[in-house]
């Protein structure tokens, strides 16, 4: 792999090609900010995870904690989860702290998601359809 | 910006938490390379656009010619026109070149998304249905 980046459509390029009011690009979703309700920093948009055949968003993961990714966790997130809000410049989830803590969640070198059942455990525990 | 990657589910990794049988994660779509029918490797894929409210992804945006973006054209493409290729390692795009080329596509300092209806006209060129 070289350095370029393997998407170009980030905000320093400053050209708005990467957000209307209906459509946003993955690359912009990932990395930004995730707030809670009371508007605490709770962690950012790690990556989204997209159904293959249907292109639906199954889950949006959020990772929090760790220090460029050690110690970081992982958290898959129902995608109606996440609510923009524009004042905030990030997303804001309007779950509790500690269920957000006692939800599934990995670290770096594990891959949950290898397990067919994995995504529904997800969707279970928020109790939303899911993959 | 710092030049942290906003997204670490990279193929640098080595850890397969960014793809299972049914889902892919939206950094590792960003970056693949598309493939004509007959094989041609004929751009990559750039972004993927997804509409806010339902979580669908609405395009994937492949990239074709120039050099680090300059000349670089983009031409989004309906999701399900894409079929992944595990022998070549990326998409397969069964549009025929010319047709690709007179598709709607965009150059590295246009905006058209800012347009609400340039989606619907992507769809409408390529036939299916779309924001």
């Amino acid at each position: 792999m070289s350095d370029i980046p393997r998407s170009g459509a980030t905000a320093t390029e400053g050209v708005a090609i990467d957000e209307t009011s209906q459509l946003i690009a993955a690359s912009k979703v990932n990395g930004t900010a995730v707030y809670s309700r009371a508007g605490e920093n709770i962690g950012s948009i790690y990556d989204v995870m997209i159904e293959k055949r249907s292109g639906q968003v199954a889950y949006a993961v959020m990772s929090f904690g760790g220090f460029l990714g050690i110690g970081e966790r992982y958290h898959p997130l129902p995608w109606k989860a996440l609510t923009y809000d524009t004042s905030l410049g990030g997303y804001v989830v309007d779950i509790p702290r500690d269920r957000l803590e006692a939800a599934p969640s990995y670290g770096r070198d594990e891959t949950p998601w290898s397990d067919p059942a994995y995504g529904r455990r997800v969707s279970d525990y928020y109790g939303v359809g899911g993959v």
